[in-house]
């Protein structure tokens, strides 16, 4: 008899199916009752007897998954596995799927929602506007920018498509493996992450966290960067390095950041107290749509695994080797 | 001798060079001191002398072009020509200029960063985390919204573009005068504007403020749009009746609504008063490439008056029949 443990909140709250997927396989299921991301202590404590874990961003280490005597499946809601202790896991014999081309979409448009709020001050003029000061801040234009895109997977790849409908002067791009610059054709340019740190005045992240990319940028970086440089981040937090982002945008060095992502969620850090640090809650993949589909598409992988049929999305062999 | 009024600030600040074309022919200018849009009684006080007004948006009217005994040029600093009274003008044999070409692509870009802050509720979860509240919002992807443009001129037009880059499930489109539906192909679709009242999840207006879009929408046109429609407004503040739009907004019937543009500016009505309405402060064209181009468009049309050269610019003559 398995048992299921969806950890990941809301789940099946504005739509019902990946609840049905489970219900119509009768397949006996819980949902984390805190309504918010565990720490591991919570984890350990509701683990013991789970076969399979439908996961969010929690933190699956050694010692939940040694806690967890019965885990057969860890099937995360999303791409990222930072939060996941793969080769614990692969030891003990745990496999692990993901969803990784569901949240693409929706990470890749708020991205651009993000960067138009930089380059034009949107969400400062609306913070002045709601206090009753009508203040004008002038602002910059896709074509007398910039930008670099430092991750060129799924999400990278539809943020430049997007941007394909702006006239974009240059676009820099880079990514943890060597591309052919041949790729990469008209305003679409191949350059080491020095280079990007130099020439950008947008630059916006589209990585996992690993331990290449764990404090990528940190104040040594921003100190190559251009004067008001706008950053972007809807990938994963530690890989800007919180401090020296707030000590960049507090002496204006950055000019300004958007940033969805955090080491630590829920974000209760220092950031919040700079206008221009633009901060969201981890929301990249929150639409409708999106979220439906990966929380679909990991309780069908769940319910393959409990159904005995061959799974879709196991992580693939490489994912192991950065972590 | 001519004297040259320039009532728009700021003014030469970013871009010094429409000033070095005044002062390159010697031609004696002021600039408006107050440091802010002008009123009527302001703009009277400062207008006698004045051969060619280099302006704004501030209410040129009837008493104003009758006390400017020597006034021959208005040199419009924009597009939008509702502060200016076209009829008088001409009666009075003052001839209007504008820079019709230079806003759009600021305006266009603008746009599309309010449309995602809407739909992402980029503006709501910032306002939230400054205040120390994780709230994560759903949002919508543009491949799951009807999207209305209403005014498909030079801004509409660019607005369509601009989403060529994403995937959008379909566009409703409307103008002033109706185009033939054949000019639009694909996901584009001419209806009129009561079906994008009903049909669409966005609704962006991109016309000029006449008597045939004065109050254009107000609660009888909300009452039929969708729950929780989103609305924006770049082009003129009294398309949408702020107080109609004020009731929308505070029972939910609008979703959410962006805002850059007011009947009277600054701006210091309710609205701001709503988190669900993100205000701007005019900023449309407020980019330094665009601003600087509206500025030295409309000052070379100045020069070029003065030293009797041919106007490039004059307002066309069907611009007289709208107000």
């Amino acid at each position: 008899m398995h048992k299921v443990l969806i950890t990941s909140v809301p789940f099946g709250v504005k739509d019902r199916r990946p609840l049905e997927i489970l219900e119509s396989s009768s397949i006996d299921y819980e949902i984390n009752k805190l309504g918010r991301k565990l720490d591991e202590e919570e984890l350990l404590s509701m683990i013991e007897d789970v076969s399979v874990l439908i996961a969010g961003t929690e933190p699956i280490t050694k010692r939940v998954l040694e806690q967890a005597k019965n885990l057969k499946l860890i099937s995360r809601i999303g791409i990222g596995l930072d939060n996941v202790d793969l080769h614990t896991a692969k030891k003990l014999g745990v496999k692990v799927s993901y969803t990784p081309d569901a949240p693409a979409p929706a990470v890749s448009e708020l991205t651009i929602g993000l960067m138009i709020s930089l380059m034009r001050s949107i969400q400062i003029a609306n913070l002045k506007m709601h206090q009753g000061n009508w203040n004008r801040f002038f602002g910059k234009r896709f074509s007398h920018l910039t930008i670099g895109i430092i991750g060129i997977g799924r999400i990278g790849k539809r943020v430049i498509r997007h941007l394909s409908g702006f006239d974009c002067r240059e676009i820099l791009v880079n990514d943890l493996i060597e591309k052919n610059d041949t790729l990469f054709p008209g305003q679409l340019k191949w350059v080491d992450k020095e280079t990007i740190y130099k020439k950008c005045d947008i630059i916006s992240l589209h990585l996992p966290l690993n331990n290449k990319t764990n404090n990528m940028i940190g104040s040594e970086q921003i100190e190559l960067m251009k004067n008001g440089v706008m950053l972007i981040n809807t990938s994963r937090g530690g890989i800007i390095n919180e401090n020296d982002l707030y000590h960049g945008l507090n002496s204006g060095k950055v000019g300004s950041a958007a940033i969805d992502v955090f080491e630590e969620e829920p974000y209760k850090g220092e950031l919040s107290l700079l206008d221009n640090c633009l901060i969201t809650s981890h929301m990249g993949s929150m639409t409708e749509d999106c979220r439906s589909r990966m929380e679909i598409e990991a309780t069908e992988e769940a319910a393959r695994y409990i159904t005995g049929k061959k799974l879709e999305y196991e992580v693939p062999i490489e994912e192991y080797f950065n972590t």
